[in-house]
């Protein structure tokens, strides 16, 4: 099922340039996007952008349920060994659950939210599911950072994600300030496409969570692009909601400060962009990663 | 010369908790405060706080000779071997200059700018010499960060500075923004002692000039005052200027953006608060680090 022509070649030995986007930004069509719920504004700052921040779209009481959840996984054996979960250095804490919303029922539901649904089937033009969810932990200190990187590059070349048609709605459980490490975005990369050089390993995966080498954009278009729009860093109290496009380049730095900062991740592909075999040509990553079977349309909370 | 108590424990193999600062923060006498440069309400900014913030102090134009004075170091072979210059890991970049104030005579005369030393001079209310001389550069993608520490825990340990009257001048050659790392300030924590853990290695600034393990300030003690004052980082154009206390606790984070930062430290001494033997008990620092030779008053510049 691999397409004949691979329109986004990354991952090779030479270093190729980067090149605009070809897929459209916003795919809803007229109806849906003179229907909400975002506005014309908020379509154009996203087309513009790459991504949209709502200062407390969730209430920040409800957010301390999430957390509470989650500290109790801190004494879950099961999940502290199961592959889904990746453990800080000295293997006490958790740095990050993947398939958060297959493990947890409140998580699930989180997702189905029908305000936020609305939002990402307005912006995708079409039904959607989960490709990917998970919970990244930053205590205060010693929270890691990550670096630069477009996850649609990874998506496609080790996930075979076909085109440009997902998004990531990053939910705020703590209160995100200057100081512990919030998610950086560079405005208007998501327009470029920039190939990554450097073969993917088999199960790259189980380094690349730790620490990224392969699927690193080059300094000089992250510079260019920089350059161009700079940087930007949304804050925000618990309960506030980043939209950001597949492609636009984002990281985040070390939490140096007190705080710990805990970010819920929510991948949402359009049904018309399913998964292909991976075009690095490698095995495909494990379904905690990247969802290969079950592609049904969520369907919001409280209706049929 | 060993003081017969050190007012000032640390590095040593029980933990302490910190206790409240026992030295004025500022000095200078009701003639010297009243007289400026500093008015009466920096001065109260100064001492509740620990540190005080002027956008483009220097002119951002004269700041570029200084960089181009610094450029042509990349190429000084001799420079680059010596031990007062700390390299990046791949020895080709410059991370660290010590002693710039004797390498050059721009940067010598810099220390000597009569608005200047008009105010170290008024908040330490004595004269004073440079106790050491540095500039920091974090190139843009890979500048690494500091830990959170205070100047004056290492320079009375390490090199015996016996009381909390002392000073660093903050010079910033390149914009310093959010993101390309800028000196980071805890308000308010000038006004406590955090002793450290742990026995000091001889040649213990080998290491720690690239990887701070002693002299680092308990977690806890850290999250008490930051829960007690946030933290801040001062922004401005090139020509900035941070004067900041030698007993606040400041760090930095990595810079992961394009932008380079390039950092000047002088730090000033009063002439009344002359080193001892270190109280670590060992070995003083080298001279590069610690001027134990020249504690003649500075002048000012254009003047006899």
């Amino acid at each position: 099922m691999r397409d004949s022509q691979d329109l986004f070649p990354t991952r090779l030995e030479r270093k190729l340039g980067m090149f605009e986007r070809i897929d459209p930004v916003v795919y809803g069509d007229e109806a849906q996007l003179a229907n909400g719920p975002l506005d014309k504004s908020q379509i154009e700052a996203y087309e513009r952008d790459g991504f949209l921040s709502f200062d407390g779209f969730f209430d920040p009481d409800d957010m301390q349920a999430f957390i509470d959840e989650l500290r109790g996984y801190e004494d879950d054996a099961d999940l502290k060994l199961s592959e889904g979960t990746v453990l800080e250095p000295g293997r006490e804490e958790i740095r990050t659950v993947f398939g958060i919303h297959q493990v947890s029922e409140r998580f699930n539901r989180l997702t189905r939210d029908p305000r936020l649904l609305a939002i990402v089937k307005q912006l995708l033009g079409s039904d959607v599911y989960i490709h990917q969810s998970r919970i990244n932990y930053k205590p205060g200190f010693k929270g890691k950072g990550f670096d630069w990187h477009s996850d649609f590059e990874t998506w496609h070349s080790e996930d075979g994600m076909p085109r440009m048609r997902a998004l990531s709605c990053s939910i705020v459980l703590t209160d995100n300030g200057e100081f512990n490490g919030p998610l950086m975005l560079i405005p208007g990369s998501h327009r470029y496409f920039v190939p990554c050089v450097g073969r993917t390993p088999e199960n790259n995966y189980k380094e690349s969570l730790k620490s990224q080498e392969v699927g690193v954009p080059p300094a000089s278009s992250l510079r260019e692009l920089m350059l161009e729009n700079d940087i930007e860093a949304p804050k925000g109290p618990a309960g506030s909601l980043i939209i950001f496009e597949c492609n636009t380049l984002h990281g985040s730095n070390i939490n140096m400060s007190c705080w710990p900062r805990s970010n819920l991740f929510f991948v949402y592909n359009s049904v018309e962009n399913t998964l292909h075999e991976p075009y690095c040509g490698n095995r495909p990553r494990p379904e905690f990663l990247a969802d290969r079977s079950d592609w049904q349309p969520l369907e919001p909370l409280g209706e049929p």
